[in-house]
């Protein structure tokens, strides 16, 4: 597994479980060949904490959401804390279904239960599936499966592995307000040997700035004056520093392009903080921008000739 | 109130429910010298949704907390939907306590429950003050502070407001793990007369843009050129349409001043969509910078003169 | 004449002199279905100072070369003293002739004059055609040629229509190191009505800045943000004002067009001082570059008109 | 002497002759301890050859006054042709004197002779000194000096040190128009070992753009990222290539500093063609500005550690 440290025996991984969620779902297409143990846990915290103490060798965690957006609890988990690195993210189709103990009916569901942020997402679609009811708060998506295979309640909005891991069945198989939403999961390590370039890669990190005018508008252009694109851009109040923000970000390229590497220099010199949290082939399915040549690394080469020539008096 | 459309009998407030929450509060201080009825709303969307509809006048809505960031509620319902704009904002400290029934010893409290977003910003302390317990879901703090009122839990992490209202004692005053959080309210109406510039003004919108290298860095530079600052962005995902991302933004200013007007004009002309959210009084305590001689409103009128003279063939 | 005060009697053009120069060959290029009287002038200062007068309406003075560059005298005395505005350029290209009197062979010639500006460009050839002979100093090419004609020195260095004026033979036609040399001339004159927007236009602008790093920078995105191409820019020393420089440059547009008077009342605002130079047709051969479609006439005023509804309280 | 390579004899100078120029002053000024052979040249270009073709060890050419501003022939004799690298620079008061043969009264001059470039700046002065008189072109200044020695002529414009050679008197001190003018001449031999950084340095060069909007915003931009001040940038027709143009520029700092070295390789990467023209001490009086914290070495040499670190996997 690039960019984790090797491990004596088979590999731990810990995940924002409990069983049944999509992160398990996540993780089984992340490390879909590998064996290892798999540790759920209570929260993303316990997740990165889980690393950090060595207890697990890798978390996998969620990031953003195509639909609530980025993930607060990773967002600051990783800037915060002893570092830790992304060596792989995976995309996710998160298809909420509506699921019930086998033979229920719909007119017979009286009770429906789900994490409080799917019964966001879907509460548009359960007013007209189920009118009148209100919707009861579980402590995760896979727990409200349980309740229904407890007979609690009589319903459930989760993901579909949780149906199938609880023997219910599924009565609606897609109840999200705005279907086709995508979670970008990030499998996290404690820093070691970065995944190789593959040519196709995107590097994440945390910019801490001070609040000063324009600060933002500097650490943008040290991408743009490089060639290299941002594909997601994240303000977060800093928990530690009153009046400092934290700009997380990912950016085409790896750490061991020329490009990449000067302009995560540069931050460093020009920020109050840089926090470098790994290179990692894209798994979007998309495609990086070309590179301009003048920001190839072959550009950069002859660049680099071409000053140690001058300054040897040579040209 | 300005911003507001005048209201042929007392205006009617929405604000996110239940009575008791944080948002009841910061609604108190918002019109604390206006009368008119009040009526909370299971949701964001439904508070919005109330003014849009017209069975409200205005809603106060939480926009951000210091700890937690954005609320991607609020910020997707300004951004999507009829317009509606900011006409006031309220920064609320937002305490939490854990509350009991009056004679409850702490020794005593073998349940509590509290909306998810409130256990996740106590969950350490709680494992301190309260070891082996496993917090329970709730549909709001005021919810957890009505169970506990009821004797369905034995205490609840709510806001002192809903203690006092539910009967209960507070056992500790403030368990946030990370004390001192504010959170950012504000107050929202259909489009009306704007509010005077009072000289320490903010401004906000929303800019979508598509997926170009450097849009983001255009949009901020229309901002430097004027020498106008940015007290707050945020990336988005857009919802519908796929790979186009909106910014929400503050800066300083009033639209009225020539330098934001300008600016936004700019932004309407190289964005694909932008949406003006309002320009309010400033009310977190601070002072905007200083403006720029060459971005004051006085430099712009002459500017203007001077243009006229020149395209007149008089200079 | 676009951009001239209407005269009682027919225009008075001034030129860099003396007659069967270069200038006097544009000036003809320049008003050729015009009458009017044509004065030569001693010195481009000359010439501007009769314009300034009242003595003259317009003057014909060369502004740059395609090998030597900008005139400083032109640059200069634009820049500073009374206001003057171009209201049309010409483009000539400046062979020039080895002039003899009539029957001279090569062979015979002893001696060659013109001026040094004009011995600086044909050096190279001069050693090829006459070597051994050390080129005299004349005050002007058509000097060069008068004195030919007058028997002092036996070739000159000079304009066809000089040699043509004199009654000389021409020896050789084309005696530039680098043929093909292109000077632009303009012809300026008191401020008045400017010509009309043709679609295809310039505009010309002197910009004093002080002694700051990057003012250079921040008066270039002044056009960049608007979508406004330069195709000059000159920095000269000022000689007023010690560590204060003034940047000459032409860029594409009318002032009328609004994306080129927003800029320049930018630069109004953000410069020490800003002198307007005209807006003219352009007279290069070339065609400006599109303008970006959020840089047109139809998107500033579609962008003003949101913005007065915003201001209005109407979105 | 820094910058030329070892000469197995004494050096050998170039300069802009012929002897009595401000040339020769400023070359007296320039090698003041140094012995070596001193060659006046007929022009800019046969001084630049001298030391291409190995004839001379250097050459001190005038680059720009701070009147007239930038000299072309030097501009563009250091852009084309082999390169050549300024080791010095040397500023030059080059005040004019009205010198007349010993004994020669006000009222007894009849005739006047200086180089056109001198009688442009002085023509003002003369005026009023010398009415009525028509000032005859020379090819120097010291030339007219010369005439004056040999009685072809009553006064001459020129130098002081011509004056003194040629056994003149003075008869006005300063007849320039606007007194004061400095010029500014570089002492430029082939490549070669660099000055040694004094902590007040130059840096020179000239790069060259395509016809492409924005070309000149993206040079400023590699500069004012690293914090580097400009002192001149000039813009000239390239001579070779049509619609390219070269930018001739100034900065602060040398080559060998770590901010000035990236800001020359990313030319190097954007341009089409960079030509380095030297590092050297500054002479003008003035200090560079102070070098941002984050701009220094020491940033550079951390940010590289940093980065070295986060690419070994041990950050």
């Amino acid at each position: 597994m690039p960019g984790m440290p090797p491990s004596p025996s088979s590999p731990r991984f810990a995940y924002l479980g409990p069983e049944g969620t999509f992160a398990e779902a996540a993780l089984s297409r992340a490390i879909a060949t590998a064996g290892g143990r798999r540790d759920p846990q209570p929260s993303v915290a316990a997740a990165l904490a889980a690393v950090r103490s060595g207890d697990a060798d890798a978390a996998l965690v969620p990031l953003e959401n195509s639909v609530e957006g980025s993930v607060p609890a990773t967002m600051d988990g990783l800037a915060d804390g002893d570092p830790l690195v992304i060596t792989r993210e995976v995309y996710l189709d998160v298809a909420f279904v509506l699921a019930v103990r086998p033979g229920t009916a719909p007119a017979a569901v009286r009770s429906v239960a789900s994490h409080p942020h799917a019964l966001a997402q879907t509460s548009g679609r359960l007013a007209e599936l189920l009118p009148g009811l209100s919707p009861l708060p579980s402590a995760s998506t896979a727990a409200a499966a349980a309740a229904v295979a407890a007979g609690e309640v009589d319903a459930a909005v989760c993901a579909a592995i949780a149906a199938e891991r609880y023997g219910l069945d599924t009565l609606v198989d897609d109840v999200a307000d705005h279907p086709g939403a995508v979670t970008r999961f990030v499998l996290v390590s404690r820093p070691g040997p970065l995944p190789a370039p593959t040519g196709n890669d995107k590097t994440s990190l945390v910019a801490i700035v001070g609040d000063r005018t324009g600060a933002l508008l500097e650490l943008l252009r040290e991408f743009a004056v490089r060639g290299i694109s941002l594909t997601r851009i994240e303000s977060r109040p800093t928990r530690e520093r009153h009046w400092f923000y934290s700009f997380s970000m990912d950016c085409e390229g790896h750490v061991a392009d020329s490009r990449v590497g000067e302009a995560l220099a540069a931050l460093h010199r020009v920020c109050d903080d840089v926090r470098f949290l790994g290179s990692y082939a894209r798994a979007d399915g998309r495609e990086n921008r070309a590179v301009p040549p003048e920001s190839s690394d072959e550009a950069f080469v002859e660049a680099g000739q071409w000053l140690a020539g001058v300054r040897a008096g040579e040209i």
